[in-house]
């Protein structure tokens, strides 16, 4: 029994009725649709963040139905926005099978994800804390949009900064493990304390794990059929190349260099050249190491227990894990 | 000053309002965002989803705060999922001006519509109606969603029914007028039978406005930038042609010549031909007057008076118009 099936066995049938929530509130009667959600359903994932949200639901505890619900709910806004997310970087494969926009075209890619959008929507409104969990999944949504724009706009000029930075990689994953580790806590009637920490741990989590995914885009071997250095191919600067330009006097160079890529594709190799002889990664790492820290210590507030050592041990995965 | 100018004097600072919640909810820190919304915001159309709602609010009365946000909810929504189907559809121009997605491509268009759709949920959700409404305008997102798949499924098959049709076209166009105008009821606390007549109203409306689109697709000119023949080229069995099919011995002959369009387009202008020689625009007029008259019916529970006359004025207005 590996970690995940673990955490999966110790969730026991609440994580069985969140997976019957997301199916059941994805049923439609028209037949396409239906077999789109299916291809979608059998490629899941590791579904990390319907685990933390339940984890928190669990440790805090009893797990209640709102708990499943803003589970599922924020299983299938990740959903959407990944639709979504392929159509925008007409991405051919996702974990290692053909996307949605490669198979149907970008039409039925968007539409199925403004679907599950929807059926999100739907879910949540149904729930007794509505009118407090609404409003913190918008704001998600409005963070996955706008940090996606931003990211874009910072593309085109190479002048992103480490807090442009920031901001970006919390919009685009950190927002939404927030949203789910909260909206647990309030599906258990947490104290304030007990919220506010749970969105910590969110946040800190999805910007580490974000980091992670960033630093082995320069780091990371091709398996799972994600290739490596597709961020500077598309003149995203990340905290690798952020670290390495910070107190360099080469960095007006390699900024303008960024500029040139579209241009000048052979860029690519000497800015990684330069990441790798200034230590950028081990640099970025260890910002990634804070991070972990910091939604560990977010813990605190929490008794000690299973649930909360698996958090732990979550946040620490993305020290080690290589894909 | 012509009838939606009319209109407008009409709705007076109401309508200010509901244009200064379009623009104040969608304000956003990054500029490549603040840019797209002005460049939508500019090319805005006729809005007929909040003038139609805010008519209703004001015959029905008196307008609320929640009216002008329900309004500008229903025009953010529907100008979310335009981004969408432009992406969907491929479409390079709208109203005569390039399209987001011909402009920036296909990601910036998504987002921008993943945005507004964000914004739009997050304006309802300040609203004392939010547990009424919210679901209403997730079940239209919804059937947006399913709609234009429902469409798309049948679109390779050649078999849609006037069923379908009339399933194709509530979902695509009808539940957005209807959700426009029930919760405009709501907002000012309709009776029962006033939100059921809203709701109606809202409906035929909309069913009546798409059948007319899909007519000038058969007999309209080229007017607004908008070709014609466009339907049929992708194979959408639209009212026209189910009209002229009806009854007649060819009817298996033509659905087939419909499958075979992708190899071979000259089958079009044939089956223009069979629906021009059996009638079938003559006859898709005639259930177009069923729906304005349906869509006149309901108002019937109202007072007469300025705002119910322009009601009826906009759903005769289907009747006459060429673009």
């Amino acid at each position: 029994m590996n970690r995940r099936e673990e955490i999966i066995a110790f969730l026991g049938r609440d994580w069985d009725h969140v997976l019957a929530l997301i199916r059941s509130n994805l049923h439609s009667g028209v037949a396409l649709l239906e077999e789109t959600n299916e291809r979608i359903l059998s490629n899941s994932g590791k579904m990390l963040r319907p685990v933390v949200a339940m984890l928190f639901a669990r440790m805090i505890g009893p797990v209640s139905e709102d708990s499943c619900r803003f589970a599922a709910a924020a299983e299938m806004l990740h959903n959407a926005t990944l639709m979504h997310d392929d159509v925008a970087d007409e991405s051919a494969e996702r974990r290692g099978r053909p996307t949605l926009s490669s198979l149907l075209g970008p039409g039925p890619a968007v539409l199925v994800g403004d679907y599950w959008l929807a059926r999100a929507v739907s879910l949540i409104s149904a729930s007794a804390h509505r009118n407090d969990v609404i409003p913190l999944f918008a704001r998600t949504l409005t963070d996955l949009a706008e940090g996606e724009m931003l990211q874009l706009e910072k593309a085109g000029s190479a002048n992103t900064s480490e807090e442009d930075y920031l901001r970006i990689i919390y919009c685009k994953t950190a927002s939404l493990f927030s949203v789910a580790a909260e909206t647990a806590a309030i599906s258990v009637a947490a104290t304030p304390e007990q919220r506010e920490a749970s969105r910590a741990y969110g946040s800190a989590l999805g910007i580490a794990f974000q980091i992670k995914d960033d630093i082995l885009d320069y780091a990371g071997t091709d398996a799972l059929g994600k290739p490596v250095g597709v961020d500077l191919k598309e003149q995203k600067i990340t905290l690798p190349l952020l670290a390495a330009l910070e107190g360099s006097p080469r960095e007006n160079e390699i900024r303008a260099m960024v500029r040139e890529i579209p241009s000048h594709p052979e860029h690519c190799d000497a800015i990684r050249a330069f990441v790798a002889e200034r230590d950028g990664i081990a640099a970025a790492s260890r910002r990634l190491g804070e991070w972990v820290a910091r939604a560990e210590e977010a813990l605190d507030v929490f008794p000690d227990g299973e649930a909360r050592q698996m958090l732990v041990r979550i946040a620490r995965f993305n020290m080690i894990r290589e894909v």
